[in-house]
């Protein structure tokens, strides 16, 4: 290999290291190291400017450590979440069954190529505490999303449900432990978590009308 | 430091290393370094065989390799979850809330000494295939107990479940992934953590009682 150190117009060091690195070509790098045997956490700085081609010290350019760059890795995959969201509401518009229609949506995201979803599923319970408050905030956030489209849907039906909050905070966990599990089994597996999940949160919404009759816990 | 290697009484090197080594003495030797930062799966052998005091060769008299070890300490968390069932079979027995009695029964496991259920909870999604399929392994064993219990109380009352399989399933992975986020709170977080488990384990058994006379899904 040539020791110059010119730059190709491509702007590629001819050692095949690359001069400039934006943000997004780390995150990239970083997303095709994790998988289901390795999570954000057990990632060195040096393996992902490996991946990324640039040498060590330029990832500080981008980023003060990894942790910095896993809380960003976190609220990419939040644009999953959003994704969700949106598509959920689509099919509520014009589907009779809610609750299918966001369980579907979630499992598209899920499968989607850019496997954006996973990483939010795989790292929650591990990592620092900088990293554990991002993956928090996002299921947060879901959370209020799910919260307000429920009232809404059963409002307009004259239902009320008990405590929404907590409806959708144990649709939201459930959901998202049983994708932990999920995403690394084959999707011929789908439509049972499909129905599993759709099951699961029509029982949690059901139940939470039936006990709005009852005094206290 | 002297280099003899003759045995002191209590069975140490003058060294400081053991000579000999049990597997107890290398699980609790993971046990200790595993926290809310640190899974498993992180750990190599040479940090384990330096918590318990041997040289790493030592280790392989006990266990192949680390996935062995991580499966051996997922076994071990098996036993909290026995202790879970049967504490919480005792307050059923004795207590008109059957539900709260197993919620507490679970967060008692969570605050025990030994934390390990703390391995269970926190290594569910990254690790090897042998690692995921004993995590699952306990789990459904935890479902299939469950199951029964929740068929055995309901039917003393003359009440049917829709598929009591998946309202365990839905209890079992929901307070798993809540005990998973709150095991790295503060204690005085758990009355909180207690009263959302049981109303949710409660909607789901009621949504569940509701959906017995509805057709399909």
């Amino acid at each position: 290999m040539s020791p110059r150190t010119e730059l190709h117009a491509d702007g590629e060091h001819a050692a095949g290291r690359k001069a400039t690195i934006s943000r997004e070509d780390l995150l990239a790098a970083a997303l095709k190291l994790i998988g289901p045997h390795r999570s954000v956490s057990t990632l060195s700085l040096r393996e992902v400017a490996r991946e990324a081609g640039i040498a060590p010290n330029s990832f500080y350019r981008q980023f003060r450590d990894m942790d910095e760059l896993a809380v960003a890795l976190i609220d990419l995959a939040g644009h999953s979440l959003q994704k969700i969201i949106e598509a959920a509401r689509q099919r509520a518009a014009t589907d009779r069954s809610a609750v299918r229609g966001a369980v579907e949506a979630f499992m598209e995201q899920l499968r989607a190529d850019d496997k954006l979803l996973h990483v939010l599923l795989r790292e929650g319970t591990v990592g620092s505490d900088a990293f554990k408050q991002a993956v928090e905030r996002q299921l947060r956030f879901f959370e209020e999303e799910l919260r307000v489209s429920l009232i809404q849907i059963n409002a307009a039906q004259g239902i009320v449900l008990r405590e929404p909050a907590l409806v959708a905070k144990a649709i939201t966990r459930l959901v998202f432990a049983m994708g932990a599990t999920a995403m690394d089994l084959p999707r011929e597996r789908d439509p049972e978590l499909i129905r599993e999940l759709t099951l699961m949160s029509r029982m949690i919404i059901a139940g939470s009308r039936t006990l709005v009759a009852e005094p206290g816990l």
